[in-house]
């Protein structure tokens, strides 16, 4: 589901809170580029050599599984390090890392699965055991980051890791129904999510805006609701085996009763209110819903759910349940005879009495049901997991009451927050801090969230990667692994790693930036490349807030709020950078040295970013976005004269600089000027002369 | 065929012949991006707005070909403009772009079929009218050229093009064998052919180094022959059906008699010397060779090219027969007794005796012969092509015999010269250019050729593209059109455009840059990227004469020798302004202050560089690189100065940078320092004071 600006809101206030009471616990280790952290670390002197004799054997329980797990891991090392490797034969008395597995884990992958590892590598090898091959899966991983190139040539760093998670349901969602995601897009983030242990693909694959799914028992479903773009069986029983393959499990989710309309468009019997239906293009909640009230719907759901279950192996089985509004119940009579039939005064009671019938059909074909927290309902079925994008409140009262369930709220990925703002959400936290030890095994994990409105083929991997990253460090690390800056450095080298398995969330930004430059200049390009490198799409719900049109399915996503990442690494740099030289009583030569060389760029920029916004539409955008950019730099500049003359700024100048900023600070072409606040950092340790020099 | 160290000595001395004697003359319009330049193009006034209503329909003559075209161009128009395009029906009076084709092309392309178009772009709408398919596949590249990003959104200007090529034999040549080619990367590669109008995939499929081509005949071919490494016929088939969609003939060559020891794995009875053999792991000419004095081979070559000739399609089938030792032959006293017996003197003749009879099964089979150099001997048959490798003297011979021939001899990409190098080469230049007409029109065209010792998966599309497109255009374009600055600039346009088509010339860039700097700090990784952005790898055979261990096919491609581009965008640029400002009496303050940036940067760069190299053996390799970088920068910002005061530089300066210029200017790690010439042209202009000072 997606969250309203009203809980949005709520949410945001929630997290401000939650970040600033987070307890940031040093790592025990910085210079091990692995994430998610494993449970321990120990690391050892000396470096295990990866050159072209590198070979991997497995020992113990076998299966092709493991079999392709060691070929992909091969083929990835190769890329990863541009080696050829021989990998010949699968001697463990000659390979360079051998696997030990001891059994097989479970024919379909269950919540709770066993996925410990140790690693142990050491100059003369490499030795990675599992329970089984879920875990021997998480290990090949770990190696992998501990590959990098050495001033000897290849290597892995000697360490002794003993691992496994802290929760068991670690997912992402990808929404295919807003935008279709194409299947090699799908499987490239599959990819990803093994990279950094992930083990639940959460499939949002109908909605309004397309039901995506191949029904061959109701083939009007995805015949009349997806104009052409669905998955067949097929793909989809690839698309299974692709993430067995990668131990995690794909839980489908089929919205109901809201988000429906792409149903109805060719089952408008179903429907609550009268026909026809046409598949949504816009964005937004919409009013078509299931008929609850018809007892055809529940024969239909009955079908349907049982042909589903038999296509999506896992046990669960999510059915949505958010956000239904209602008008279209209000405005039909017949519910509204039946609601006073059954004395539901709600049509929260009315959608409690659909959500129970649905979840004994599930139960009926030996499935357990999630849903969102709408579907925690009195005398729901304890086998559930509430899936909660309201909040940890809501989890820990459903935990109380002996219900299982997972956090999205804080992991909305679609929301452009940073992966520090994500990386402080714990499942565990506010209320649920408070649980009693077993309540809080019902809090099984989570799922970062990828609502597909604002993403596509092109640049869908920039705004899951490598943000979720950080997410899957939460959800599978101790808890007090909660550096920020620890968690930037280690996430950035694992970036790059994830462009070597075919995501694309770095490449697409020079394409996507030249498209929007068009015919420029190297100097205008690399004028556009400087603004946008500090620019980050407007927060949470401005984008729709702030849209001068209704954005839908149609929208080209081609603007500089499509590219610009939601997390600039150019501004963290410049704030890091700026909040040491403050703090540390601006004394620091170097430091300041390395601030007025960006100030100096920025606000020789706009020049030729002015010059290019004439020749392209796109970049005439952003072209106010420029000027505040080179205006925020003159004022950073003049702090840190004033700084570095060890004069104070005028009160005059304060208050110009301010309105300055506060202008350069709101959103424009609904993207922010990140170092607005940075400058503002400068300014204030200007102004308050006293206090920056103070501690000389 | 590979040149060899002396013939490329030979051919880089007349090249540079060719360039100085090159007559540039002026582009008609420096504002339209098209490559291949058109033969005939009008500019009008206005654009044609392209946006979401965009519709393509094609009228006349239509076929299954044509619908896949108009899907395929709808999809690049999609990629390229990030617009979500409506292209509803095929309605001629309400599309945006019509394309009418008159008549059917041939079943199996053939040489010198009607390539030509007109295009009519106005504001209302635009024209694409074609004698056959061919014609309309040319006019829509030409057509996606023309869109780009305009101050009022996605347009295409308006313009009246004429356009049918030069020369009927447009080719690219791929090396499978050395490295193997993946299938997608194959096909990503035809996709930029057709993009630049390049009408003949040559597929280089046997070599020493592996048979790559599935024979059902002969299985231990490619059973033996290729470790695995080999296209299926079904997968031959795919690539030959992927070319004619896109208006592209596949000649395939399998080299013989040498170049030949993949085949002789499998099949030493048809070998000059005693086997058993191996695939050659190792680059160079090889020993082994086929017995031409056995008529089991020509039983054997019969049914081979039996069974060849009706896999691949086209006319003319390559027998290569370039680089015989004779070694082979010289030491098998049955094959001595043959040559005396037969009469022949030498070697080259007992070739001719073989390319006679291979020439006579060819025609058996319903082909014509083509082959390197080698193959054109006294009573060949005149319906062979002559391959030249050896340049256009041989080419010119052939042809005032009745030959028909094309030209590579200057197209050889693989040697790493500039764009603005093979662009100078014309197939009738030199002795073609003084051949009658009737005999020019046996000069068919040229091939660029991608032999593969040091490309693969990951670098071989930055050493085909863009380097390609130039040579495209002047097989395409009329003769007179030269002029190198435009061609860069429009080169580096179409450069951007082939990205989305899935090419990653421009994109492996940073990825391999990455992998070559492992744990760097964004400092680092910067100074990585400036220092590497001025390198390119030694051109012609320097690779090999200066390699410090023999360099296979197990050699890893991962250092920045494998990453640097052939042709430095930056030191072109640098090298452009630091022309126009000498030649500029050095008066122009602007370009001045842009020549003074690039000097600062790399004069600063070496620190952080040093500083990586010491936790990357592959930075370290270029350690030396960056500090000439520095040290050159070094005398460029002296002579800069010298130059804005006015001074002249002392002799004792002169001779210091004249040494320090020397020493960069030498091949270090196999990769040259572009800009240091650009810095020499600098310190004349400073130290010949006068004559800078003197245009005043």
């Amino acid at each position: 589901m997606r969250m309203n600006a009203t809980w949005g809101k709520v949410a945001m206030i929630f997290m401000f809170g939650l970040l600033s009471g987070a307890n940031a616990q040093p790592q025990t280790s910085a210079t091990l580029n692995l994430m998610p952290w494993p449970a321990n670390v120990q690391q050892g002197s000396g470096a295990l050599k990866i050159d072209q004799s590198f070979a991997i054997a497995f020992t113990g329980y076998t299966e092709p599984r493991l079999d392709r797990a060691g070929q992909r891991f091969v083929d990835r090392l190769h890329r990863q390090t541009g080696l050829l490797l021989a990998n010949k034969g699968g001697d463990a008395a000659k390979a360079t890392l051998v696997v030990h597995t001891d059994k097989a884990s479970k024919e379909v992958q269950e919540l709770g699965e066993d996925e410990s590892y140790t690693l142990e590598v050491t100059s003369q090898g490499a030795k990675l055991n599992a329970a089984n091959p879920l875990g021997a899966l998480r290990g090949l991983q770990t190696f992998l980051q501990l590959v990098d190139v050495s001033p000897n040539g290849f290597a892995a760093p000697a360490v002794s890791i003993k691992d496994q998670p802290r929760f068991a349901w670690r997912g992402l969602m990808i929404d295919s129904s807003r935008h279709f995601t194409p299947l090699d897009v799908l499987k490239r983030n599959l990819d990803g999510m093994e990279a950094v242990k992930l083990n639940v693909f959460h499939w949002h694959i109908s909605d309004n805006q397309g039901f995506r799914a191949e029904s061959k028992k109701f083939p009007k479903l995805h015949g009349s609701g997806s104009a052409g773009l669905f998955y067949t069986q097929d793909e989809i029983r690839d698309v299974i085996a692709y993430a067995r393959d990668r131990g995690m499990r794909v839980v489908p989710e089929f919205d109901m009763p809201g988000h429906s309309t792409s149903w109805l468009v060719g089952y408008p019997e179903i429907a609550s209110g009268p026909g026809p239906f046409n598949i949504d293009q816009d964005w937004g909640v919409m009013d078509p819903a299931i008929d609850p009230t018809n007892e055809k719907t529940y024969k239909f759901l009955d079908e349907f759910i049982g042909e589903m279950t038999k296509l999506f192996p896992d046990h669960y089985f999510h059915i949505g349940g958010d956000e239904v509004n209602g008008k279209a119940w209000d405005s039909n009579t017949k519910i509204q005879e039946f609601k006073k039939a059954h004395n539901f005064k709600t049509n929260e009671e009315l959608q409690a009495y659909f959500s129970g019938r649905v979840q004994k059909l599930v139960n009926k074909h030996g499935k357990a049901t999630i849903g969102w927290d709408e579907i925690f309902v009195p005398g729901a079925p304890k086998d559930i997991v509430i899936h909660s994008w309201r909040g940890p409140k809501a989890l820990a009262e459903a935990a109380k009451q002996g219900y299982q369930g997972i956090l999205s709220n804080g992991y909305y990925i679609d929301l452009m927050w940073s992966a520090a703002r994500h990386y402080a959400v714990d499942p565990l936290s506010g209320d649920a801090a408070s649980l009693s030890p077993d309540e809080q095994k019902r809090v099984l994990g989570g799922e970062a969230t990828m609502w597909s409105e604002y993403v596509n083929w092109e640049n869908i991997d920039s705004r899951i990667w490598p943000r979720t990253a950080a997410i899957a460090e939460r959800f599978w690390s101790p808890q007090n692994v909660t550096d920020v800056n620890s968690m930037y450095t280690r996430m950035e080298n694992v970036s790059e790693k994830l462009e070597w398995i075919g995501l694309t969330h770095k490449s697409y930004y020079r394409k996507m930036l030249q498209r929007i430059a068009g015919p420029a200049t190297p100097e205008e390009f690399a004028a556009l490349k400087t603004l946008v490198d500090v620019l980050e799409p407007v927060k949470d719900y401005t984008r729709e807030q702030t849209a001068t049109y209704q954005a839908n399915s149609a929208t080209p996503l081609n603007r500089v709020v499509d590219v610009a990442s939601p997390d600039s690494d150019v501004a963290r740099h410049f704030d890091n950078a700026a909040t040491a030289f403050v703090s540390g009583a601006c004394k620091d030569a170097a430091t300041s040295a390395q601030l007025r060389a960006w100030l100096l760029k920025w606000q020789a920029n706009d020049a030729a970013l002015q010059s290019l916004a004439q020749k392209s539409s796109l970049v005439k955008e952003v072209a106010p976005n420029s000027q505040d950019l080179s205006a925020v730099a003159g004022i950073g500049l003049a702090a840190l004269d004033a700084i570095s003359q060890g004069t104070k700024l005028s009160d005059d100048a304060k208050a110009q600089a301010a309105a300055i900023i506060a202008d350069a600070g709101k959103g424009k072409a609904q993207l922010l000027l990140v170092p607005t606040s940075t400058i503002q950092k400068l300014v204030d340790a200007a102004s308050n002369g006293g206090a920056c020099a103070g501690k000389n």
